[in-house]
């Protein structure tokens, strides 16, 4: 049976590059950063061009980069890091009702510590109205936080014309750029943000390697107190050889943007096109232009994507309903309800995100594989019976 | 020139079994744990295996592990997350004045949030008092943090007897086991504490995969928000590879506790013995024997331990002059302050910390190459011309 990875909002394989890359970190270079001695030089070197490398990817400057974990580390740093460094000005955080659970479960956390938030609604392509941002800000507004393309549906914003507002008002602008970076052109000085959040397992490189940019000069409270590492802004031994995974998929990302995204923009458009024609009452979710490259999002009415995607695993291609980090939650996705989608088609999401290794005849596959499910299923649904009757009382 | 790694305190080599168990999770088996198909539950699997070698190395439960990036991560998430979890009790926290700047500091965040916070003394060898810590504890006391054994000077606690008057005061225990735990034996029951948090790189794991352990109903409140992964109770695509890294090195560790401590244990006497008899004014920091096996740590009169350091690198023998979190701020080691001895005596510290690669011939080049260096470094030393002088006068 073939095999068809579609799921590279989850997590994308490691390139064989960037393995190779991080191997010597593992068993020769394997001492700590911090250590006096040519081990721990060894080391220090390598996380210093890995932080030349990330920060090139967007633009940035190295010591403006502070490595994490994971991108909803980066994002819980920047929401409680950023607001409680700047408390004492005022206590009311913006985001946008779309954004990540690690930035929306970091600003609950700021509410139960006395702050304010508000979340500013969305389209029904999921797009973020800069207007709408503007007229959240209040005087005591500290931070705005706004997700640079979103995972579920791939919508992309405004980035720039909602910083723009945020930035004419004096207040600090953070984006979620977890989807985004390293899968479409990012640089922050045209952006004017001052933070993003970036994850190395979004783009070819391993997982457990992650970054906060923070622009020089911005104040920032650490999450994980202690030592010194990362200027003493995130404490814990560096994983070194993640962090250098992440430089190489940073660098190979950077020199490899324009051709990879052209690539899965045309195959992307196929698989759009070929669901769209072949299955009937289908909506394609997020923007249709504004989306990220790999992303090809739908609801399909009457029926459940768990059980498309059981059925799909059944068949070797694996996709997802939504968010990699609620999927065991199996609840409606906050992202399509709050572009307008009700309960019942919300539940029929399905989420399949292309990557470097997708092919043509993967997504050949797809089509051909994907009709007869939905329809089988369909025909197991008393939603879908209901409809056909009332159709057929219809005509 | 002969390579000599004695810093393993500042972190391990990777075994070669640890890293082939990971190859296949950056290879093959990339998928997302959280995601609902084949590559997701190949990940899940490897979770659910690594967690429980880990639960194995302590004698938990593998329900009961958190799994975190780093143990300065599991130290944060136990200090603010057991505190906060029970501030509505009370808003007193008790840590020893030698507890890991991750704790400390940590301590040091609740008491800006309005805890207050006792530091409990050590004796000279490092010890803490259980009676002391008893003498700590108030009625609104909620927390009690003594770390198992201490890095610097390998001191390793009576935990077991301190647990025992805090749990009788009904007061939740958490111990930084993160350079105890793989090297020396531990089982949370005997011990009897409510948290314990380990750190892979401390005993031949990558870098990158450190546990929280907490026992079955305490309630803790999370450090990152966000996905549902480990329970709630820590958000962030679980790094695949490097937990399964560090189960495989839990596993080892366990398997081989026994034999790798009589070997660490003769060769490090072997070293402390040399070092003592042929290097005169040189104290061994921590206590003789409740220590870790592979710890040997010393204090020369007269000189800087970085100073030794640099000298020592250049015959190629890596150690340390104590925390390699803090090793480049180049201060005095708060452990050797707390334990009495005098600034100019600490500021002399050097650490070596073998390893299972550490052979016979390494403990004797080093002894070989020491007393050279530190003679050297005495005839540049005008605290050591003072005592000379002084010597001379009294004769």
């Amino acid at each position: 049976m073939r095999s068809v990875y579609l799921d590279n909002a989850a997590t994308t394989r490691v390139l064989p590059e960037v393995l190779d890359a991080m191997l010597p970190y593992f068993k020769d270079y394997y001492g700590n950063p911090q250590s006096l001695h040519r081990w721990g030089d060894a080391a220090r070197e390598a996380l210093d061009e890995a932080r030349e490398k990330v920060a090139a990817l967007i633009g940035g400057q190295p010591e403006e980069i502070i490595f994490t974990a994971s991108g909803s580390e980066s994002n819980n740093l920047a929401i409680k890091g950023l607001a409680r460094a700047q408390q004492a000005k005022g206590k009311h955080v913006v985001v946008s009702a779309i954004e990540h659970f690690s930035v929306l479960n970091s600003a609950q956390t700021l509410e139960k510590m006395g702050f304010e938030v508000t979340h500013v609604s969305v389209d029904r392509y999921g797009i973020v109205d800069p207007e709408e941002v503007a007229r959240s800000l209040r005087g005591d507004t500290i931070l705005v936080s706004i997700m640079h393309a979103n995972t579920e549906v791939g919508t992309i914003q405004p980035i720039r014309e909602i910083a723009a507002v945020v930035k004419k008002a004096g207040v600090a602008f953070h984006t979620d750029a977890v989807a985004a970076a390293g899968n479409i052109p990012i640089d922050v000085k045209t952006l004017g943000v001052d933070a993003l959040s970036l994850a190395g397992n979004q783009f070819y490189g391993p997982k457990g390697a992650a970054a906060l940019w923070v622009k020089k000069g911005t104040r920032i409270i650490p999450l994980i107190d202690g030592g010194v590492q990362e200027n003493g802004r995130r404490a814990g031994t560096e994983n070194v050889p993640a962090i250098v995974g992440l430089g190489k998929a940073a660098e190979l990302a950077r020199l490899e943007m324009d051709s990879r995204g052209r690539r899965l923009t045309t195959l992307r458009d196929k698989l759009i096109g070929g669901v769209l024609s072949r299955i009937d009452r289908t909506v394609l979710t997020g923007h249709p232009a504004q989306r990220l490259p790999g992303n090809a999002s739908f609801c399909f009415e009457f029926i459940e994507g768990e059980s498309i995607l059981m059925l799909l695993d059944q068949q070797g291609i694996a996709a997802s309903s939504g968010s990699a980090c609620t999927s065991r939650a199996l609840k409606a996705s906050h992202v399509l309800i709050s572009m307008g989608a009700p309960h019942e088609i919300a539940a029929g999401s399905i989420l399949f995100t292309l990557g470097l290794d997708t092919t043509e005849e993967d997504i050949d596959y797809v089509l051909e594989v994907l009709p007869p499910i939905v329809d089988r299923l369909r025909q197991m649904s008393p939603l879908y019976a209901r409809f056909v009757k009332a159709q057929a009382g219809r005509s």
